[in-house]
């Protein structure tokens, strides 16, 4: 991550104030002869780095939630910042991303394999299933994106796919087959890290056709 | 909070799983006669409470962002749960609130004052009020509920306002009457405990009507 001093990690390192990260977005510059398969960055830190892009350009508003965490003890030290000093991870009820594009509620969960010829499902969990489901009766736009890391290969595919597959019995996971026929692929592009609101785009035109 | 065990202040005492949640979220019965005035209920636990019965109801989807924390140091003993032993609160670079509901994107702040003519702006910070400017123009459907608690009067007071005030030069805060003349009053009623949806439904007609 050397290379890439304004990349997403920078927020986990310390917290930055609003102004400062605005001043960091707005320095991102054209890397040349870049593409994102050979970065060495995990599918999260595409997703973050691209989702600073599409708010910087104002073409779209989507955050990671933070990992809900339960806060039992705080140590308010003299003339420093408070330090939790006990605390336990709780539970997620949600997915992992959401916010809003054009009018539409978007909410995905990013996943990885490096499998080359099928998905495992168990990478899903039921909350983020069951999560999906809910999003989807009130007509958000849903899905995952899944990374076949060894082929390189990115897909925006629909939760009404995923699950399906999930719930029915005896299937343990997607085959790359059915993946390539129930989604849209991911095309590499230079800016941002990963476009997939452009395979949204196309998602969103094949439901509002529906 | 005694009388009420299925609360929303469970969450924070003890993880439970997804089922376990289903159980409590279900088994949510009419209290005859009681009134969000008389409760003791924060408007945090209030707001809580009504997203739990839409989520059950099915009405909408609508969750609470974690706190963001920057953890440091993790401790795995044997045969327990993973402890975190330091970590800090980080700069949120949203507002608390966003879901889904009828397939609009809904974003919003909470917040409260004892005041009983006016309400300060300094309860928004920098950063809730550019997040809301920014789902504005993806066409969210942004706003504050804001709470007078001394008046137990509540409004959903559209995100156009509150920053245009925010911004306002020389402006302190927002008199009750202007909130009144530009708001959607929440009105009382026994399920959900804070039903505000209802005043959002007006807030999109409104804003489909434009």
């Amino acid at each position: 991550m050397v290379k890439y001093p304004s990349g997403s990690l920078a927020a986990f390192r310390k917290p930055v104030t609003k102004k400062e990260e605005h001043k960091v977005r707005r320095s991102y510059t054209h890397r040349k002869g870049v593409n994102f398969s050979d970065r060495g960055m995990t599918l999260e830190q595409q997703i973050n780095e691209s989702n600073k892009y599409y708010l910087s350009e104002e073409i779209a508003v989507v955050h990671k939630k933070p990992t809900p965490v339960q806060i039992v003890k705080v140590d308010y030290p003299k003339r420093s910042r408070a330090v939790i000093r006990e605390a336990y991870f709780r539970q997620a009820s949600t997915t992992d991303y959401n916010g809003v594009y054009k009018g539409y509620y978007l909410d995905f969960e990013a996943k990885e394999t490096r499998n080359k010829t099928n998905f495992p499902l168990k990478n899903f969990h039921e909350h983020q299933i069951f999560h999906l489901d809910e999003c989807l009766k009130q007509q958000g736009i849903c899905f995952a994106i899944i990374r076949f890391a060894s082929l390189e290969r990115y897909f925006v595919t629909p939760a009404s796919f995923v699950i399906h597959a999930w719930r029915e019995k005896d299937k343990s996971s997607m085959t790359l087959k059915e993946i390539e026929a129930h989604s849209y692929e991911i095309k590499s592009s230079f800016r941002p890290t990963l476009p997939y609101l452009r395979a949204v785009d196309d998602f969103i035109a094949d439901r509002e056709r529906e």
